[in-house]
């Protein structure tokens, strides 16, 4: 994974030295357990144990014998070997193949990364919770089909939030813990060197049961169901993205991704917080996705195994969980930051004009109407024509759907007019252009500044005919649309149109 | 493909008709091109072809044959033969392989379909133009990252839209085109019982070109661009769903899928026109991606071939076209029906407060400040000052984001206070407590009826305590969300909340 | 899915009358509930129940009431509704959205069809179980990385087939034992129009637990493991089939499909078995997968809920259950009718030249040699000598691997060199020409044919000269590959070759 | 990508200095583009170009940057103008939006990438050529469905490869080329600060021509053809791989991967050839469907842009031009090191005993024959009796297949009795025991060694009983397998079998 989306603590797991560990671990279980079981004297366990466990793998002679001989566990074992006095060294990898030490080396890998990201998910789950009973008596719209629907209390938005991540959390635990059976059976899978006995106990050892049934490797499905459990994680987690940035979508957000201080929102609308940390949450779930492609098709080999499946491994479950990771560091951030506005999830409410308890007020009317003559599919088309009236367009509205702007002209005609009918009178042309800056504080302008330039303002605009003319010009669509003609005689119209300057 | 996403024509041309249709064309192709080479008397030919093209396949002969030899091309060959004269019947299918038969005729049903596929997107094409046209001088907020980005024109967008149907359409009819090559070379592709020649001849009859190196079958590879170009027609049509959806959100859309006389929507809020269409275009996409992952893992095969392929080529490339035709159908009427609100585009537009012109504003203000003593720094920060000024919350909306409602009482105050900021007046609620409903063309009530109406809701508001009890407990969002509580004990709260009625 | 891997049982799970009677199982369990809860009189239940329990859906009248109104569950509620008399008909769909009515009877769809999947999953480890206890003692080369390995029986790598699908069967079962929760929570599921002890009544019913936390729908992670799980099925069913095909090979098949009476294998060479099953077995695993993404891509949606996901249901899931299927029943007649050959297998271990005991072997004589002076690197030297001895080529394939045959006459003649130094002799150019056919059990041919066959063959090859000339270049390569040239000097040497007859 | 399968040229296009350096060239071809056009004065473009063409990035004053601001097109546009003098300042990146420069620059460095992936396949496809051209005349049975087909030359088959690995490179290089339209129409694509004039002199300057209908940015669809190109050059060459794995099967290899001379092949069969190398290429073909299935997703975003696609775009596209080149590079090794074995591939059709010729011997006898009144079907069955009579099974044969071993010794019976049937006499426990080991060249023994150890082994042999007794028993299955009985036991039969010692 590239530097910007690695998680640290993921990417020790996956370092050599972690896997070498892991190797040995196995390795040394298998003595143990060839000593416990009374194969061979309880001593030989000890010293093996005391001299690999006291030096570390010397990586630079390991890589070097494997680049020779093309085989990286033969050339680690050959590295472990040459440290024990040859009386010891045929206790050692004995009777082991490859995927002996690899398989439950690779499931320790993959359970640690688990735990990681179970632990990320802990946090997440208490961001969202804290979220949700602070929020619980906070109403707002509730949205079906990107249309407002029954009202809720944005406390229960994040509680549902917080089932998908409970949910998924939990699939990834259970998954993870399901990873409890390996195999230490030999080349083919039927101990032709080694035993059942010594198989279970030094699995037993490790924390695992035999898997009986493997071939040389275990069957590649066993990993299936953490990987479908992790990529649903991410998915789940973009939800979340996606219904913040539903959410804070303009003109009136109800909530908004935390921003960073130094952070450039766009230089020309300081109000623009791009919900940039959102998306980048889906990215992750499109890669998710990807590489759970990837491991599906790793389920199947030839006969008793094939290796295509280890590049895969190497590559795709790193990968993996670094998306996870990074969605859920994202998500903690985000969550952990929202900045939420109650005040807008009202004026959502109020903005349905009542609509939204429509079913209830029918109810209430009905039984009550019936002593005036009016039935109850009266009452229902009452209901049903108050709800038109409350949202009958204007005058202007009503003209600019039958026929839009035709010329440039047309269209700045139709804003004044809408912006006649609007109640909005306070724009930054207006306040600029009266001079009736204030002092706010999110910025550092002082009092004193602010005298100054409301001063410089009044003389500016005090000009004859700047504030009709000039400034009107700036805030004219006229101008700024100008070079769309272009496109239009070009891709539609196919005029000749040469660029002209 | 389910009938309720089925396109007849495609259905048409991957049924069982067709594909023996193209079978014959392929074998006839055969014997013309050996008797054009002389190998062959062309009365063989002309008599084969005489009577093969009169008489249909006798369908329930074929597969009862199929049934019993597991070999669809093989008993079809037999029903064919048993018409001809015996002297006649060595020259049909003679040194064919199957797939010299099934390749040809294969390419013919995709590019028949792929022609569909173009001819209706250029429907949608048309459609998009019409509307670009239409609105090319309708003003709108762009909108990057949900943000109300830059002023362009709603044609613009249309634009847009165009050109990525355009740039999609084209390479469906390009790679179609392309699928120009196909093989007559036997069983292993060396023209062990058939020549370059007749090759070469037949196909040409056909309107193909031999590819030179086929094994038994023509590499796989040769289909994919037309599937990726398929999938990604499907999801550039999603786009335009996304698009739609986003600007038919409430509050207060810039513009609506069209909407069914007779469609349901909800009977609670009349107003809501769930964006079904849009959302179907997405799980289009959905299943478009998974027919591509099909196809795309038919590529590969086993020496001079085995027949995996098989299956996933009868299911998945007829499933594509019935999801692209889906799509495109689809996007034609909701493109063809989109109400389009240019008011709701401009009130977005003065919703930005002036800043849409910000930067512009900016550069107007440097130049003529600079008389009055005020630095290049300062007007960026005049402008900025300006933009918070006009965005400035209201004390209620101040106190309601440090504090949320704690309670559903609060949480009722709240809203009242924010409706007393706000200069919503005309809601359900006062209009039906009021008496004031109104006649509208979009409804078939009269005035009569309207009058009746309101002088029967005035005298059950007359009744004294109704209005500011009883019907302002309709409206109250307390009694709404009474039943949340029990989700915050039970999931979050971990509180022993046993059911009870 | 197409009706050629359509499965009966499935088909009729996804029908229209199978979901209908779900949603009715669902609408009267939330009347019973209400009922049982003293909220209304238990003979309103009963007499809901009686009536509609004792009324097919008129199918035609709700297909044209959806066509009109564009939803499906609303035009089945009118169907339903219309057979209750008025007083009735308020308690039907009472308080409920859509999805709570879907959601349920949606799991119970999954739920059917994953026991029957189940149940088909024993059978084949029935038919897997059988065989693996047959061919416990029956040894064979354990393959990997295509290479002859150790010894094993053929018992043992039955077992691992076993529990591939052991694995995998389970993991269904489980999986759909785990969608034990929905919903019945109203239109944004928080229990606007319904009560949490309805739900959790109306659920007990049908055997499901309430979902906390739900919105309008369900999370759809809740459906992935199961298709993960069916999906890895797939895949596990599709590696026996490689391993079958990998046994089947040319020229000394260990095992091969079953092959039908009237199957028509190659025309030219009767024994030659296809394995198009297991071949087939490949392309549903090509289709599983494409579905799995398709329903992982279904878990995101936005809010409390968009329709994006219900056409990807309704398509994928049923042909997801259609795939599988297929891959069982034809495993299952794969493995019941697999013919195996130990006598095949045999002659592997055999071809291995003693090498599958090599390692045995070296530890045998390491002790034992050491009187005679020789060191244990000796003793792993001589092993590998005696190996390299044992592999020797012969002179002729020495000449061939250095210089291969530059002309199709030195073909010719390196097949005689070749065919001097094996030793086969019974090929059917000698059968044929010394009229040696003899009566077999497999073929109708009786001894007096064969009689009559021979001696007319006597009498053909007595002809001089017809033995050693002409029927000796029937089984000449140098005609067979005379077409060849044309492809290499038009491919790779782009020698102007214009194909002339 | 991790480094064992990163390519060190990929990883440099990739690095954040060729990023940096594309950036540059955009920036300034724009400056240019003003210049050319007489917007700004020539000496602008002079000396901006000579400042920054002189100075490299200071990557770590840039990184720092970006980690302040979140934005790393932004921190590097002030890198750059903070070297610019004051005066020139307002000349970089004016008029621009991120993308204006981002959109070119990676299209730049796809089309190096795709360059480099086009320069190593006509590596591929030289060696394939001159594979094909050596082996041209030497025959091989095709092989359809893992079974023996036609007869063909090895060399038809490389042709096979070399046209799929041919297809594949033109596709990648066509769809690279087609990568020639870009953007520079800014924020919201309609030329707000910046004239179609600028964008289409500057992208002349840069190879590219305007893309008219952007948004913000470029519709992702473009990218697709050429992600398609590469996934489905990796699956063709996987292809290739599999095809050589297949051939490389034991007993009879008719061809092998090249062995390193270190390399580790089996300690206990030294004639072991693992083909790891090609089932690498079909883990790079997993993986490369991956990176597919991300970019797919990348197609789709919110209105004139949200930003999902970048972390898919800076993770996918690098890691599948490794993925592509890994293959590459692997496949070339492979290929070009290929050990060829013809006289093996002979032997392959002297196995299919004549068989392959059937189809013309049944047509050389049918006319013949008639003379001896013999009909054309009795032609027919006489050839398929001849090939069921070819291969007519031996009695231990027949008997082995109706009835399997019981016992492992039974077992080891069957292996005496069908070792007497076959001809091989020449195994290692033959050569050993008869102290028969010869020189060979591929090893360094000498004769003196061999001599020495033949004397040992005499003398070893010598002592009465061990030949026979314990040498035999080194040889013996019923040993070896004495532990698969655990398996069967626990797995299948359920018996109560706890491991002991």
């Amino acid at each position: 994974m590239i530097e910007r989306y690695r998680s640290k603590v993921i990417a020790q797991i996956w370092e050599d030295r972690t896997k070498l560990d892991a190797w040995q671990k196995v390795e040394l279980a298998v003595v143990e357990a060839r000593s416990l079981l009374g194969i061979i004297p309880p001593t030989v366990f000890m010293e093996v144990n005391r001299i690999l466990g006291s030096t570390q793998v010397y990586l630079e002679w390991w890589k070097e014998r494997e680049e020779k001989i093309g085989h990286d566990l033969q050339a680690w074992v050959e590295e472990r070997v040459r440290l024990l006095p040859s009386e010891l060294q045929g206790h050692f990898h004995d009777g082991m193949t490859s995927y002996d030490t690899e398989e439950t080396a690779f499931l320790m890998l993959l359970k640690y990364s688990a735990n990681i990201v179970v632990g990320e998910c802990t946090q997440l789950l208490e961001a969202l919770s804290t979220l949700a009973l602070k929020y619980r008596r906070c109403p707002m719209m509730a949205i079906t089909h990107g249309q407002h629907a029954e009202v809720q209390t944005f406390g229960k938005r994040c509680l549902t939030w917080h089932r998908e991540i409970f949910l998924a959390r939990n699939r990834v635990r259970d998954e993870a813990a399901r990873l409890n059976m390996s195999k230490l059976s030999g080349a083919v899978g039927n101990y032709g060197e080694i035993t059942p006995e010594i198989e279970e106990k030094a699995l037993a050892l490790l924390g695992f049961k035999p898997f009986f049934g493997a071939t040389q490797i275990l069957p590649r499905q066993i990993h299936v169901p953490l990987a479908s459990a992790l990529a649903t994680l991410v998915v789940a987690i973009s939800k979340i993205g996606v219904d913040i940035r539903l959410g804070a979508r303009s003109p009136r957000p109800i909530y908004q991704e935390p921003f960073g201080k130094s952070q450039k929102g766009s230089s020309a609308m300081p109000h623009k917080k791009n919900t940039i940390s959102c998306e980048q949450l889906e990215g992750m779930e499109r890669m998710a996705l990807g590489y759970l492609t990837m491991i599906m098709q790793n389920i199947s080999t030839w006969e008793e195994r094939a290796i295509e499946q280890s590049s895969v491994e190497r590559v795709a479950w790193p990968d993996l969980f670094h998306v996870v990771m990074r969605s859920l560091t994202v998500c903690v951030k985000v969550i952990g930051g929202l900045r939420v506005y109650p005040d807008n999830m009202i004026q959502d409410i109020l903005d349905t004009k009542g609509t939204w308890a429509a079913a209830t007020a029918k109810n209430f009317l009905r039984p009550r109407l019936v002593a005036y003559g009016i039935s109850a599919e009266e009452t229902y088309r009452i209901v049903q024509l108050a709800s038109f009236n409350a949202f009958h367009p204007s005058k202007t509205a009503m003209d600019a759907r039958k026929e839009p702007p035709a010329t440039l002209k047309e269209a700045r005609e139709l804003i004044e007019r809408v912006f006649g009918d609007s109640a909005i009178r306070c724009s930054i042309d207006a306040i600029i252009a009266n001079a009736s800056l204030s002092v706010v504080p999110e910025l550092d302008a002082t009092q004193e500044e602010v005298d100054k330039w409301n001063g410089a303002l009044r003389k500016l605009f005090a000009i004859p005919g700047i504030k009709d003319n000039e400034w009107r010009g700036v805030f004219s669509v006229e101008d700024r649309l100008r070079n769309e003609d272009f496109l239009f005689d070009h891709v539609l119209l196919f005029r000749e149109a040469p660029p002209k300057v």
